[in-house]
Order: structure tokens, then C-alpha cells, then sequence
């Protein structure tokens, strides 16, 4: 297999214009972030660093892992500076970055909540995510860095680490983080320092799972053990997805970067076999992944129930983190397929329309018990999103070698420099409202690359032209369309890609989808509210052959999407009338349907809603 | 409404001959009976009675209500002695009632748990069962009476029940009892001892609920509370079915007895008002009730999913007991119909064909995961079968006035003896394998009174012929064909019903059977099993409207079973080749089907099983 490897292209090289994410992207700041921020206020989050640092006085509030909620709104924050400048925000970060530095030991420690509740019971319990918090610490001290060009936060993450490696490493103490999180962050921070002990830790961390030596509450539970945080085995003998979403996709974030780092073919191996496994059998529709509430996570190939599917917005981030770089690794496109479908479907059904209320749990069918809440006693999903939502920028572009691949399809402006190359590019587009993207460069020269643009897994049909004429002559490879050329100044590529409504079944080994159909148009998949439909009893609807689509664009609902009509068939009230067992075959009676895009649901009320219909096959 | 109210006719004066439930009646004995006393021997459930009376040394052994199992056992060896004496068996019996009354304190206080582990907390948690096991070895003595006419243990009882009466009553203490038991063997008590007191204190006691006043761990859990063990409105004002399933039934069985005793017209009111939601709303085909683990009983109507549907073994029982009451309540065949339903369905499959397993819940749907096992830590369920299944006498026939009813159809040998009348009846049928249903009169002299023979809810057409001639006039009232002449020494009558596979949907209202359906041959709801289907998985099979069945009694399997063929379409193994997700309508191929009686699965090894099999509507 050719292993070449890219790099990302940074968020602060990236601004969005216009389309889809533009109001999500600049509300953001005012709403999930300023929201999530006032949380960590209001819940003495923040407080409690200050307590720590003896600037204020009071017990420790809340869950130990609070610390990890205001690293991750920090690094929001850090994104939004890039892209919106707020001064009275910086301001507030800055106060903050304060009072975290002042919690930080003298021996570079740093945990709010083992400081001021049990210092003694430091490094006692893997699973009391001591470092996962320091892994947070490092993501949002780098990139506030990098939007702020301050390092303040950067020196107090580096410290810490600095204290990790006095402690644990070769021949000093062994441990296994109860929750991944630090490995993925140390192989930034590797990055962003050139540091090599920081990828070091990274690894000798990775390879302590699997040796029977984790110890804390988690290990010794009976349904959950050691697979529950991915300590059942080598990470380079994993064969199959288990335990904790969360933690498994962090784990494979950080193997992934490990490998492109260092071009470990058995961290490559474990990866490829691990990635179809989530993929052919643990995967929803939506791109959600972790069926059960029970351990949060897996249980076995193809169990997807859909109405208790448990689907953490979290996991949809860190199958996004996951796949992007498994992008970096493989340049291969079907990975950024995934990351697609994540964005449109799995992870932004998180967050409300007025990105105020949150999903924790996003499930692929309701009876009206489903809702999204304002916050959450463990917030990481609220947190996760106000740290995502602006870092979007991060997964339009990558480059390698002589190749400028197009990754996200965002109306935005770039500035790309990689290799000698630097290249303005705006991208002018609907998406996902509409398949046509136009590829705008501005360059100060003529310039030579290999231009390379993604085709979506869920496009049969497209065209692409050069500058209005009809391309021809071009490459298609792994997923991407490939124009190797001397581009001139204003060159302009229109991709053109075919949508219509697919309608899409399920693998009959998943149970739960026999006999039911699904709806999608582009990259997003659809959902029925009750809303929509008279409050009918979605269960009794059954699309069929004869069932048409049409698409129009609804301005008036949802902020504003493409509705898909149709007709169905119904199970008429009458049947109701029956007695609970009779035998009379039920009467269906034609009705008109109508489907909202999935991340839309439940901003209308609380009602009904299924991703799956019952299919007159 | 007309009231009459019916007597029933004596388990003593029943004797079973031949047909379907012979050899589980007779090898009861050597079976469930006989393991269910050697577990009751093994797990010291005994033994806490000798530790109790001081007849041996040690401490209380397993859960709290256990002297309950013991209780339970004996009430099914007097059953079992009535029918086929063993003088061993008898001796056992009477050593075990001696360490009983041994362990009744000098106050007549009788339960183990509180004598061996904590005396001093008598009477402080309702939900310790303290009265529960009191109402069961109540069932016991009085069985035992009838059966041995040994009156020891019924002396025990008395003695216990007074103890209540210096505490619990009008002016005295305020008590709820947590589960359920005492109220329905208290009406039983009364019945045999005509002291109204026994009857005041079930009356007392059912009036107690609902008065804000109970007390326990059960009332304080927020999943719970009062409702979980009905205390949470006043009987009368049940509107409802809630809670715990077998307690519920429990309690409705007192409230129907308690009403035909005293006719209680708000009792009757409640009892149609629940009996209408239980069995319009809350019942499965198999007429499992309780669809929830989480508290093993009821959630909200017409919430009835099947793999994990809990139909308690007991709660089926407690149907039973509750309908068999409302039948002597109103003579009216449709709660005949509901024990029918129960004892060839829901009850049965808590049995295994060898008698030696059992399962506690009855899902309607596994994917291999479910077995029987021998015995549980909470063993309610096999000591209720092992009382249960050599009293199915007591089932057969009723009497009212004039009226001999004849609610069940089993082959056997009965003398009826009522309002000064006496009937020797012979029934000999094949039933449920055949429809035929043979009365044999051999009467001193000629007698002059009502023939009721129950004709089944699911017969749609059937002939009624008297001496072997086709008859033509005779009244159907309540699901009964009435016959009232004067019968003659060797007058026979035959009911023919006419049986044949019969299609059943479920109203759409229960969503999990939407587009599904299952197969009842006459009173046997039908499965389908991995073992009959090549391990096809049979959540991908599709019957149809050209599915045609066909009959069969195969001698060769489940001791004997009738069969139904038919020929279904089947969701090809090719289809998942597909990816998880795609876009190719699965393809269908027909294949030959196979359905076994419900209460017979699970006895060829564990595998799959369905009730409801998706329909090509």
C-alpha cells in the first residue's frame, strides 16, 4: 500500500464567507461559546483553578474531571479569536489562563481537583482522568497560541508534562490513562514544540495498554473491565472496536498521528483493521457510533438499535479527529467522507439551531422523549462543541508534496502555503444545498500542483470543468478527482456533483433496519418529525416502490432547508379500533410525507421522529 | 350487568385420564415437584425452619421471603397426593409442615428470617414480604386439608393470622403490604373456616392502600414508589394496571374474590376498568403481561416489545388466578379464554418439556441469548410451577345455580356435586391438537340442569351435536353454549371446533408489531426457532399473502407437537455483501418455513426465536 503522508492546513489560514456554516460559525461565539463559557463560570469550573491557586477561597465544586470543560472552551475560544476578533474575549481568556497558571504546583502538577479535595490520592486511580485533563490543557494552550500569539498557557501545559515524564515513562512508574486524551495531545504538542520526548511519552503511554496492569474502579467492574478503556490488549494487536466510543476514538487519533509521524506499520496494521470494523459493522447512518448507555460505547457487530442508540456527540467528534487523520495518513478520500458526514449529520444534530441546547445522546429514533437540554452535570458534549464548531476551518484542506487536496466543501477564502507553494483559493458553494463548488484561484504567478478534489463517496454523477470548459483529461484516485497542471492566476475549477434523493438500506445483519428504508440527499441524511406529519405515529408509515421524491428549498422552517416530499402508505386509525390480536390485515390509506434534514430535528417541539421507515418491500 | 356468581369445583374431585396434559400432570410428581423439594432441602430453605423451632443449629440461609418457596412446594404436593398418592412423598410432607410449626413463635409469629436475623424488626419494612409468606403457607394448609385432611399446618396458619389480628386492623396498626398474597389467602381462609375476621382483615387490608401511609425502601425509590406495589390510590379507584405485575395480579385475584363474597359493587367497577386495560392494552399474544425488567411490570399501554418483554412465569399464574375469579365473578367465557391463553402459552413456556427448567421471563423474541435454567436466586417461578401444574384441576368446571360450566377442555374424569345435584362427566379430547371435544354423562338418574360449554374466543365456527345428532337449539350467552334439559344416565355431548392456522396482527398501536404478524392454531400461539430454519436469521424472513400453511402433528419432535408449514420469502445471505449502507433494494427468495407451539421452544438447544415474523404487507 503507497503511504504518503499530508499535512492539515491550519484554521488560521482559512476564513468562511458565506453557505452553510457561516452563520453557525460566527453566531458560535455569541451563542455555544459565550453560553459554555458562562457555565463554567456559573458552575465554579473556573473557580475552582482560583481556588487552587489560592486566589479565592471555597471547596472543590463539581465532577473531578471539571478542569478538561474550561481547557476545551478555551481552545473554542482560541479558534474564534482566529477568525472574530473580540478583545473583551481575549480579555476573559486571558484572566482565565490567570487563574489556571495559578493552580499549577510547584512541581509543574496540575488538577483542580486533586489539589483541593485529595492531594494525597494523586496518580492513585487511572480512571480519575488526571491526565485527560492535562491532555485538554495542551490542545487549548496551542491553539490559543496559535490565535493569539500568546504562550503563557503553552508554558504552564508544557510544565506539566515536563512533571508527567519525571513520574511515569521507561523504567519509572507505569500507567494507563483511564480516558484517552494525552496521547493525541502530546503528538501536537510534539509538533508544535519539535520537542521529540513529548511523541515519546506519547508512545511509551500508547504501548503500556494491554500488559493486565491498569488498576482503578473501571478495571474491576464486571460488565466493563479493561476493554471499557481500551486496556484488554496492545494497541497494535487491535482487531476490532470495544468499550468507550469516546476513548476508543481518542486512542485512534492519537495512533494515527503516531503513525504518520513515525510510520509504525503496526500501529498502521491495527488501524486499517479497527477503522473497517467501526466502519462495515458499528457505524449508524448518521455517522453516530456507540449503540449502548450502558458502557457508552460498543457491544457487538452490527447491534444498532435506533430509538435507544446512544451515539455521543462526543464520539461523532472523535470519529472526525480519527478519520482526519487518517486522512493525513492514507490520503485517501473515503476517510474524509466520514469526517462529512459527521459534520452534516452525526455530530451537528448536538447542538440546537440557536446552538443553546445540546444533545448528548443522539439516537436515530424518538417517541417524544428526546431533547436536547442546556447543559449536561458531565458537559463534555456542550464543551466538545463549543471547542468544534470554530475549528471547522481545520478539515477543508491538506497538503503533500506537490498536492492540494480538497477536503470540505465550505464558501471560503484560504491562504495555502506548503512546499514552496503558496496559493489564495476561494471556494464558492451551497453545499450541501446544492452539489456545485467553484474553485476560485488567486495566484501571484503562475504556479505547478496537482490539484485534488474530493468526490463524495454518496456521488454517482458529476462533471468537472476548468475555467467554464468541460475537463476531460484528468485523474481519479482514491476518492479524489486530480489535476496535475500549471495553473495560471485565475484559474477556475467547477465541480459539479449530481444530488437526488438515494434511498438507502441497511445490511440485513443489522437487525433492527430489516424492511425499513432510509433518506439522503447529498451528505445529509433525513429524518420524519411528527411534527410534520399531523402527529401520525411515524411506525405506521410505509414507503414503497411507488414512492417519489422531490426536493425544495424551505426557507420558512429550521433556518432554512431542503425538505424532502413524498408519498407513503399508512396503517389507518381505524386499525385502532381492533382488538390488540385480531386478524383482520391492516388497511393502509395513501398520505404525503415529508423529511427535514436529521441535525435538524427537535427544533420544533418534542415529538416523534425516526431516521428509519418501514419499507413495503 | 348481571352478577350471578359461580362456585368452583375441587381439585379433589378431578381426575385427569389422558391427552395433552396427562404426563405433565403425572410425571409433575417425579419432576418439577420433586426438584423444587430437593432445592428447597439443598439451599436450606428448610433447614431455616428447623434453625427457627431450634431443631438445629446455624444461620438464616439466602433471601428474606424464602420460607415462601417452601410454602409453594407444599401446596403442590398436596395437589400432586390428591391425584396420585404417595405415601413417601406424604411422610416428607408432614416432616416438613412438624419443622414449620416448630419455628411458629409463642405468639404465633411465623417467618424465618425475622426469628433467625433480626427479631427486633418485625413489622418495619411493608416490603419484607412478612405477610406474603403468611398468605402462602395460608394456600398450603388449605390445600394440604383437602388433600391429606390433616389439618396441622392449617392450624399454623389460624394461628398465624390471629397474631396479625392482635396488631394490624381497624383502631390497631396501619400496614400495606408490599407484595401482595395475604388478601387472596385470606379470602380463601374465610371460605374454608367461615370465620368472617378472615375476611374482615383481607377487606382491612386491600382498603389500607392508597392512604399516603406506606413504608419501605420500595416506596422511597424514585423509579418505584407507591405505585410499584399498588398503594398509590385507593383500590376502588383503580383505573389502570401498574407496577408489578404479579403483585397487581395478586391483588386483583383478592379484590374479584372479595367482591363475589360481599359483592362490592366499586370492587367490580375497578376490576372491569382494569381488567379492560390489561387486556386491551397491556397483554401479550402469549398473554404475558409485564413488559419491563426494570420492574418487572408495566409501563404504559401498549408498550409491549419482545425480545425483551419480561411476561414473568408468575404473573402468567397470577392471571390465571385473577381470571378464573372474574369467571366465577360474571360466567362469562372471556376469562376463560385468558386462562386458556395462560396455560397453553405464557405459563407453559416457563416449563421446560422435561419438566427440570425453567424460565423466569417469557420474551417473545431471542436471538439465542435466552435459556431455562434449573433453578434462581429469587425461585418464585419454578415453586410457582411446581404448585401450579398439579392444580390445573381446579380449572376445569364451575358451578352456579343450575349451571354446570365447563371452562376447560382436558381429557378426564370429574364429579360434580352442586344445589343438591350430582354429575359424573367424562371429557375425553384431544384438545389442542384437535378441536373435538367429547362430555360423557353418567348419571345416577335423570337430571334436569344447564350445560355450559365454554366456546373458545378463537373459534369462528364449530358444531354441537347431542348423542351424536346434529344440535340445533340451544342459547349461546357469554361466550357459552347453554344446553338446559333433562339429561339422561349416558347422555353425550360433543363440541367440534373447527381449528386452522389463523394469521394475527397486532394493533398498530403496539409499535414494535407493525408490519408483523403471528401464526394461533386453535388456543396455541405459534414460534419460530433458529433450529427449524437452517439458522436462517429469522428476523429477515417475510410472510405474505400468498404464504399458504399447511398442518401437522410430528410425533418426532417437543414430545409431540403439531407443526405449521408454510412458505415465506426470505432477505438472500448475498444482501450482506452489501456495505452497511446502500442503495440496492434487498432481493427476497422463497423458502419453506416452519412454526412450533410457543410454550415448546427452546427445548432443541438455544438458538433463535420469534413470535412475530415480519409480513409483506
Amino acid at each position: 500500500m503507497k503511504q504518503t503522508r499530508c499535512s492539515e492546513v491550519s484554521f488560521t489560514n482559512v476564513t468562511i464567507l458565506d453557505g452553510f456554516w457561516k452563520d453557525r460559525f460566527y453566531d458560535h461565539q455569541k451563542t455555544t461559546l459565550r453560553a459554555s463559557l458562562d457555565k463554567c463560570w456559573q458552575t465554579g469550573r473556573i473557580d475552582n483553578f482560583s481556588k487552587a491557586g489560592g486566589l479565592m477561597s471555597g471547596d472543590f465544586e463539581g465532577i473531578f474531571f471539571n478542569d478538561s470543560d474550561v481547557y476545551k472552551v478555551l481552545e473554542g475560544v482560541a479558534y474564534s479569536l482566529a477568525n472574530q476578533y473580540d478583545s473583551e474575549l481575549e480579555c476573559e481568556a486571558d484572566d482565565i489562563i490567570d487563574r489556571i497558571a495559578s493552580a499549577q504546583e510547584e512541581d509543574g502538577y496540575l488538577m483542580t481537583y486533586y489539589t483541593l479535595v485529595e492531594p494525597e490520592n494523586k496518580w492513585t486511580d487511572m480512571d480519575k482522568h488526571e491526565m485527560y485533563c492535562g491532555g485538554h490543557l495542551i490542545e487549548a494552550a496551542i491553539a490559543y497560541k496559535h490565535a493569539t500569539g500568546k504562550d503563557k498557557l503553552l508554558g504552564v501545559a508544557c510544565r506539566l508534562v515536563d512533571h508527567y515524564d519525571t513520574i511515569f515513562g521507561p523504567s519509572k512508574r507505569h500507567w494507563v490513562p483511564g480516558h484517552e486524551e494525552i496521547e493525541l495531545a502530546l503528538t501536537k504538542l510534539y509538533q508544535e514544540t519539535s520537542e521529540k520526548r513529548y511523541l515519546d511519552l506519547a508512545i511509551w503511554l500508547l504501548e503500556q495498554r494491554g500488559r493486565g496492569l491498569g488498576e482503578g474502579a473501571i478495571w474491576n467492574k464486571e460488565d466493563w473491565g479493561p476493554a471499557y478503556c481500551q486496556d484488554d490488549q496492545l494497541v497494535r494487536e487491535i482487531e476490532k472496536v470495544k468499550g468507550h466510543a469516546v476513548r476508543a476514538m481518542y486512542l485512534y487519533t492519537a495512533m494515527s498521528e503516531v503513525a504518520r509521524l513515525t510510520e509504525k506499520e503496526d500501529y498502521l496494521a491495527a488501524l486499517d483493521r479497527v477503522w473497517e470494523n467501526v466502519i462495515t459493522k458499528n457505524m449508524y447512518i448518521t455517522g453516530g457510533i456507540g449503540s449502548s448507555h450502558h458502557n457508552e460505547g460498543f457491544t457487538k457487530d452490527y447491534d444498532l438499535p435506533n430509538e435507544t442508540a446512544y451515539c455521543e456527540t462526543c464520539a461523532s467528534a472523535g470519529m472526525i479527529f480519527w478519520n482526519h487523520r487518517m486522512n493525513l495518513l492514507y490520503e485517501d478520500a473515503k476517510y474524509a467522507d466520514i469526517v462529512e458526514t459527521e459534520l452534516y449529520n452525526g455530530l451537528l444534530s448536538g447542538v440546537s439551531l440557536d446552538g443553546r441546547k445540546f444533545f448528548y445522546d443522539n439516537p436515530l429514533a424518538s417517541n417524544g422523549q428526546h431533547h436536547r437540554v442546556e447543559w449536561f452535570g458531565t458537559s463534555c458534549c456542550p464543551t466538545q462543541l463549543a471547542r468544534f464548531i470554530p475549528s471547522i476551518v481545520n478539515y477543508l484542506y491538506s497538503v503533500s508534496n506537490d498536492t492540494l487536496y480538497i477536503n470540505q466543501f465550505i464558501h471560503s477564502k484560504s491562504n495555502v502555503t506548503w512546499n514552496e507553494k503558496q496559493v489564495s483559493i476561494t471556494q464558492k458553494t451551497n453545499y450541501p444545498w446544492d452539489g456545485k463548488i467553484d474553485l476560485q484561484f488567486d495566484l501571484q504567478s503562475e504556479s505547478s500542483f496537482e490539484l485534488a478534489v474530493r468526490l463524495p463517496g454518496w456521488c454517482n454523477q458529476y462533471r468537472l470543468l476548468l475555467n467554464g470548459e468541460l475537463l476531460e483529461e484528468y485523474q481519479s484516485e482514491n476518492g479524489y478527482v486530480k489535476i496535475n497542471r500549471v495553473w495560471h492566476a485565475e484559474d477556475r475549477i467547477t465541480l459539479d456533483l449530481h444530488m437526488e434523493v438515494e434511498k438507502v438500506y441497511s445490511s440485513p445483519a443489522v437487525r433492527e433496519n430489516v424492511g425499513k428504508v432510509a433518506l439522503r440527499n447529498g451528505p445529509l441524511v433525513y429524518a420524519f418529525e411528527g411534527v410534520d406529519h399531523l402527529n401520525r405515529d411515524l411506525e405506521r408509515i410505509f414507503l414503497s416502490d411507488s414512492s417519489h421524491f422531490t426536493t425544495k428549498f424551505d426557507e420558512s422552517i429550521l433556518s432554512g432547508v431542503i425538505v424532502i416530499k413524498s408519498n407513503a402508505l399508512y396503517v389507518k386509525d381505524e386499525c385502532l379500533k381492533e382488538p390488540l390480536y385480531h386478524s383482520n390485515k391492516p388497511d393502509l390509506i395513501p398520505i404525503d410525507i415529508k423529511a427535514v434534514p436529521y441535525y435538524s430535528w427537535n427544533n420544533r417541539g418534542n415529538g416523534q421522529m425516526r431516521v428509519w421507515l418501514n419499507h413495503r418491500i
